[in-house]
């Protein structure tokens, strides 16, 4: 008994729905009035019995909106920033408001007071989950912790998001646990980092780690909004703002020469100014926002495996679970990515200068470039999981100048890692200069 | 600072891949050569910075395919039914083909060494997890008991789904826990029971129980395929028969006269058959599947709140839950359909003698149809808990006919509930009779 592949017709079936009942109709026969669906069924006849095959496009629709002081009682977005104009009158009408908000534990020490007058103001009944959102303690656990409170609070699975306000780990672990709630809980990412801003808050992604793997649980749910908002950069440590200036740089060197050669020449005073108020900070995280939509959203699921935002992540997430807490995540992106400069380098995709164009530019940023614990072994274990996971292509981005990349399919020879490693360590590590 | 409504123009922009990476497009701009995706994204610019809209379509596309003799050695389905025809040499290729399969114990026990006689004489690297995938044990913890299971065997997220074999129970668990793995891996659904056959086998739709509440967290993630194949009900219990009728029953109540008549005429006599070869039991299973199919594929999200499908599913859930494990799935199903059946004729949309042919029917299928435990105050809880979840209407599917319904969004007066109640009570519970 082979699989069916004979050559019994498939008969191709539209669906409409009349009063109210869904009927399918042979795509060349006749047609009722009602509603037609984008879903297709497929039906072929074999003597086994029948086979179906379903093709059903979901659409999703979300948004990402810029907005100076959310936590400003007067700022209608935090409450309703979510929802398009026509639908903001029945909403209102609802009583009472109820809103539950996960934030971080540090955020929560920082914008606590803020957070609760801002809704206390407003007249919601809300409650404030604050939890220790690190990336040691981003598991199922977490997600179940909020699970638990978010059904005792009771929320309306429809109208009423879900709010994680804080870095990457927080908006992550909600997002999965919104995901789950009901099957799927609308929730709105408020990023307070420049990583989580820049990274996190524009994809469908959520996840924890597991078994010692990084976001080896997840979904792929987007938020039904996220609000950016750039004050909350007035209180980060200096780190954390080359954290996220790591994946803006991935950004520009992948696909945006001016945005590259903007963090060249205003990289360090945007560090000193916290990305607060000036044009190059505006533009700065206005085009890493753009670049990251243009390359999610054709892909908000990932289907397509040639993503040229996976640079600096082939070899991080080992890196980073490795050396855990040493490294934060931009921190490890940066290790990734500057030893990849060194391959372009071999293999003659970036000049000597542009190499070391980049390694300057990746100081300004105050970012490491070099890692003990990112050995030769280290890189092709990842190398070699990756090609596990990939269809059996590596799929590698690298740049091929300022702002201009590829994917490369084939494996990267041996040597050339090794080579490239060696090179890497030579002028980088900072015993060997 | 109330939200930007002002009339600042949006900007739509299509998305177009050049060489590799995407770039935006405006709509009206000129066109540059590349690969268009669906997805867009919407542009307005206002004094707090950039909003964006991104929309994007994901396809999900499934098989549904009956088959006999699944565990036939000979029987290609169940290694490769999940494939095109024109993908399977290159699937045969990649050695050694590896299969994680999770299976219900008492299915286990009944058909195991097929399982393991089918993937040896295949020379499949597998592993075979049976678990005790009943009502109450339907848990986060089962679902992460099977991702560790799954993690330390090893899987490649791309072409060697999970095959689940059970029940409904069981195919939910395993789609949640694929669904959730490296944030979607493929997974096969093998139903065993009737329920599951016309029933969890054909959405999208994975869960567990949390906090006491029946599903209360899930996906919608659909199964690359599912497999059908009726021999598994000749072990079946003559009560799991009747269970999966109930929901083939609301099919036919809901939208195909025909499909009653079927169940009226022949339900019995195919109880006895164990539904095996006979042409009314084919019919049966393949129209039951039919208008499941057409129901679920417009609305693969359950976006559209208005659903044919949740009829019987309005009160069961709660009954279900409250007398675990008295109840099947099915006969909770049943009995909430017994009963809005008796506020169909109170209001005027059945006869007298439809009522009394559907409850006829019913006896003819052997399910329960009246429980002491289904009180007037569970009844109008859970229609209030409907309410609260839908959207400030009550959506409530009734038979206006024998094979068509409709749904009412105004609550049903409280006083008919009443009288339908001690309707339903005096005429159909047992000590009152």
């Amino acid at each position: 008994m082979p699989l069916d592949n004979s050559s019994s017709p498939t008969t191709k079936f539209n669906l409409v729905q009349v009063n109210g009942t869904w009927v399918r109709q042979r795509e060349e026969g006749q047609r009722a009035e009602g509603r037609l669906s984008d879903a297709k069924i497929f039906e072929k006849k074999s003597h086994q019995g029948v086979s179906w095959t379903v093709v059903s496009p979901i659409v999703f629709t979300y948004k990402v909106i810029q907005s100076e002081s959310l936590l400003d009682p007067r700022n209608d977005t935090l409450l309703w920033g979510h929802l398009d104009v026509e639908d903001l009158n029945t909403a209102h009408m609802s009583q009472p408001v109820k809103r539950f908000i996960v934030i971080d534990d540090t955020v929560h020490q920082l914008y606590g007071a803020n957070v609760r007058e801002y809704f206390d103001s407003r007249k919601v009944v809300y409650k404030v989950l604050s939890l220790p959102t690190t990336e040691e303690n981003k598991s199922l656990e977490l997600v179940t912790k909020i699970l638990q409170e978010v059904h005792e609070f009771g929320i309306d699975r429809r109208s009423e998001p879900i709010i994680a306000i804080g870095g990457g780990v927080c908006l992550d672990v909600v997002g999965l646990a919104a995901s789950l709630y009901r099957r799927r809980t609308p929730y709105i990412r408020v990023p307070t980092t420049l990583l989580a801003y820049v990274d996190a808050s524009v994809g469908a992604k959520t996840g924890v780690n597991f078994a010692g793997g990084k976001n080896k649980l997840g979904s792929y749910v987007p938020p039904i909004a996220t609000f950016l908002d750039r004050t909350f950069f007035q209180t980060l440590p200096r780190r954390q703002l080359s954290n996220g200036m790591a994946e803006i740089l991935k950004m520009a060197l992948m696909k945006h020469r001016g945005l590259y050669e903007l963090l060249e020449a205003e990289g360090s005073k945007m560090l000193d100014s916290k990305l607060q108020c000036s044009d190059a900070a505006s533009t700065c995280t206005r085009v890493a926002i753009e670049t990251m939509l243009e390359e999610l959203a054709p892909n908000l699921w990932e289907d397509d495996l040639d993503r040229l935002v996976d640079f600096g992540h082939l070899i991080s997430p080992q890196l980073e679970m490795k050396v855990l807490p040493a490294l934060l995540h931009g921190e490890a992106v940066n290790i990734d990515m500057c030893f990849m400069v060194y391959v372009s380098h071999l293999r003659g995709l970036l000049t000597a200068e542009e190499k070391g164009r980049i390694f300057r530019c990746m100081q300004g940023l105050e970012l490491p470039v070099w890692h003990q614990d990112c050995t030769v072994n280290l890189i092709k274990n990842s190398l070699s999981e990756r090609l596990k996971h990939s269809a059996g292509s590596l799929r590698m981005p690298l740049p091929t100048g300022l702002g201009q990349a590829e994917i490369f399919h084939d494996p990267i020879e041996e040597d050339i890692l090794s080579v490239a490693h060696q090179m890497w360590t030579r002028e980088l590590s900072p015993t060997l200069k």
